[in-house]
This record gives structure tokens, C-alpha cells and sequence, in this order.
């Protein structure tokens, strides 16, 4: 299932399936033209997995396997649906993309273990992780660098753990040039091992999301640029650079 | 003026004033023995400032006066009320107080001058930035270290900005002796200096908090402990330390 949060065209928020014959919520199905995508859940908060794959880690010059997963924030005012706008922070020069997935939680969970933990999973989405960089490289704590208004590109559905192979490809393009490739399968630490280490110290909430870290070739965003992110099984994630005002 | 959230005795969330005669919310006054206190506000998000006081920088091993304020998260699920536990978490050895006063946000802001930026805050609050070093030290980002359950106790009440002197006196007091004693006059950034710098890259909505950071002498907590924190004009913040089952 693909599941959608969108405003439906009296600007109700709604959740629905999409479907071949288009959004279905309640009794009416929606034309996709006549709706506004929302990002598919509003997070309580956002924790990010660094260094989830080696070849990422290997050119961000760590080429050791980390213990356990290393985990940063960000913040709701991050999150921007399908379709809007990445801003660029004003004076920065160096704004890199990131492409990733997300793991959008269900229900509401703390300390579960590996074998339970797709048991609180709602599904995946695509996710575009941009990152600060003038600031990233100056700060103890990635605030300034990964906290930042519009810097969470996320949809553009929630797609339900069955759509999605454990092989899936993650691809990111720049105008329409690949620049990040993958799959699930070279992540170091699974979905279950990510959703169960999470949940130790922290409550995790429905619409909670853990980004599961990027792969090799972050590179930079200008003005303009389309970037999309695409996850087998969810689909694909558009978004324009624009420079904040 | 002190505002409270509360429980009213059928069960609803309200907002009032603590007067002298009790808990004034529409046109009832509530007894405080009838009602449960909340934590002031509820935060989409909370941005700390670490080494905020140039005692506890040196006593952290950095004797520099940064160029700007240093700046980490913590998560809505960290936030308790007055008189809630702090729960240790589990299997680790070191776990410390660090009292803090909150600043709290009343409107929507980005980017706000420090001229501006008091037009902006609804008013103050007491907080604990409960710390669990273990993990803390480990972290590039302190994830584990600083944003795991029930980690923030906040309240017990918002006092307006006209409440609290500018040489306003932050205490904190466990089992009784007092452990941290410093005053606003010694922050090396102002209020509105903290409010415009989070403000620049970070839309901050109503609630929202920023911990304001510590003086010298965090210290250890151990299963039983009572804490107060007391920040002058706002009230006291008790809490008893329990181990999470």
C-alpha cells in the first residue's frame, strides 16, 4: 500500500491510499491534480543515522565499522513534502543533497528488540538528508548543519513494508544525472538493528522517523537544480533548490 | 505574571494564572491540590546551548570565549513536569544534573534582531539538562548522551519576562545542599543574543524552548535523589531521581 497525507481541495488534511484510479480516502477518490501532497507523517522528531554505509564513510575518512549506529538530529522545521522548495541557507557556500530513506514509525514504542521492531514500522519513504556543510565542519553538534528550515525533503508517500524489497535500490539524480546509487544491502546496520538501538534511550512516536543514513557522492546544490530521490517501492522524491530571501 | 498548564479535575488541559489565591482559568479558580501541573509548554523542538558560562567551560577543559553559542538538541520525548521522576537510564554509571533556565518561545520567528528579539519570547521557565555521560563522551553528536527519556524536566511554571531580574539568581539544590549558584549576569550571550542566533537558520514556533546552558558544577545522580533547581522570579523545579525498570 501506498499511503498519502494530502489537503484535499476545501484544505482538509487528509490520509488516503494512492491507487491506479488516484487517492482514496473515505468514499471519494481524489484526482491527484485537484489535491496538495503532504509530507507522509509529521515526525515529533527526526533521528538520523551518520555513516550508515561503508563506501560514505570511507570518503568522509573513516574507514572503520562503527560498534554500533552514530546518531544525530534534526528538527520538524526541517520537514518539506514532495514538490517544495530545498532552501538554501542564506550565506553559506558549500549545501550538499544526501540521499536516504526513512523508516516512518507506527506506533508508539521504546526498547524493542530486533525481532519486534518491524512490528512498530508503518514504512519507508524517500528522503533527501541536506546537509550545511560551511557549518557542519564548525560545529561540535550538527545544529546550524543538519537542523536548518526546509532541509528535510520527504515523500512522496508512505509505502508499507511489503512494497519495498530488502534489495531495494536507492538512487539519488541532479537534473537528471545519477549521483548516488545503492541498495539495502549494503547498509551496515539493518532496519530492525536501527528501530531496536533507537528505541533503548528514546520513546519512539507514530509518524517518528529514522533516517537510515546516506551512501558514497553527497555533492553540492545550486540555485535552481532538480534533485530526485528514488527508493524501489516508494517511488521518487522531487524537489527545486531555491535561495532563501 | 506566572502561567501554568494543568489538568483540570475532569481530566482537560488548560492554561492559567498562579495567583495567590490558587489557579485562575476562565472563571474558575482551581485549588493546586486539585490539579496536576504540566510542563509549561509543549516544544516542537529544543535547542541547547552547551558552555554558555565561562566556569563551566573551564571546568569542561575549554577556555575560550566562543565566537558564537554552541549549540546541541534535545526531544519532545525528554520533556517532564514539576514534581515528575527523572529516570536514570538504564546500565549507566554516570548521570548528571545541570541547571539551566528556558527560554520560552510566544510567536512564530525566523531570523530576529536582538532589538527584536524579546517581542518574541513568551517568558521563562526552570529546566534540569539531565545528562547521561557514558554515552555523552562516546557521541559525536549527543544523541544518546542528551536526548534519551524524561531527560528534561521543565516548569513549574512560565514566568513573563517582567518577573525575572536581569541579575536573576539560578540555583540548584540536591538532597537539599546547594551544588550550582550563578546569575543571568554571567551568560556570555544574552537572551536576546540566543534568541536572534537560533532564530537565524531555525523558524522557532510557540512553546518551543531554548535551554539556556549551565554554570559550573554539574554532578552525579543517584536513584532517590531530590533536585531543585530555583531560578529567581520563576519558582522551584523538584524532582526525585528513580531507575527506569
Amino acid at each position: 500500500m501506498h499511503i498519502v497525507r494530502f489537503r484535499d481541495p476545501s484544505g482538509y488534511v487528509r490520509t488516503g491510499e494512492l491507487t491506479d484510479s488516484g487517492i482514496e480516502a473515505g468514499n471519494t477518490v481524489y484526482d491527484q491534480g485537484s489535491i496538495t501532497l503532504l509530507p507522509p507523517s509529521e515526525p515529533t522528531k527526526i533521528i538520523c543515522q551518520a555513516g550508515g554505509y561503508m563506501d560514505h564513510r570511507e570518503e568522509s575518512g573513516m574507514d572503520d565499522i562503527p560498534e554500533r549506529p552514530e546518531l544525530f538530529l534534526k528538527t520538524p522545521n526541517c520537514v518539506v513534502g514532495h514538490g517544495d522548495a530545498i532552501e538554501l541557507p542564506p550565506g553559506r557556500d558549500v549545501v550538499h543533497f544526501e540521499a536516504e530513506f526513512g523508516i516512518i514509525i507506527g506506533e508508539q514504542c521504546r526498547d524493542v528488540s530486533e525481532s519486534d521492531a518491524m512490528d512498530f514500522v508503518a514504512g519507508f519513504t524517500c528522503l533527501n538528508d541536506v546537509s550545511n556543510r560551511d557549518d557542519q565542519e564548525e560545529e561540535r553538534n550538527w545544529v546550524r548543519g543538519k537542523a536548518f528550515d526546509a532541509s528535510l525533503p520527504m515523500g512522496p508517500v508512505l509505502a508499507t513494508p511489503d512494497e519495498v524489497p530488502s534489495d531495494a535500490t536507492l538512487e539519488l539524480r541532479l537534473n537528471g544525472e545519477t549521483k548516488q546509487e545503492t541498495t539495502r544491502e549494503h547498509m551496515i546496520f539493518s532496519v530492525p538493528e536501527l528501530v531496536s538501538e533507537v528505541s533503548e534511550l528514546i520513546t519512539l512516536e507514530p509518524g517518528d522517523v529514522i533516517a537510515s543514513g546516506t551512501p558514497f557522492g553527497p555533492d553540492s546544490l545550486a540555485e535552481g537544480d532538480i534533485v530526485e530521490v528514488e527508493f524501489e517501492g516508494v517511488g521518487i522524491l522531487e524537489n527545486q533548490v531555491t535561495t532563501r530571501e
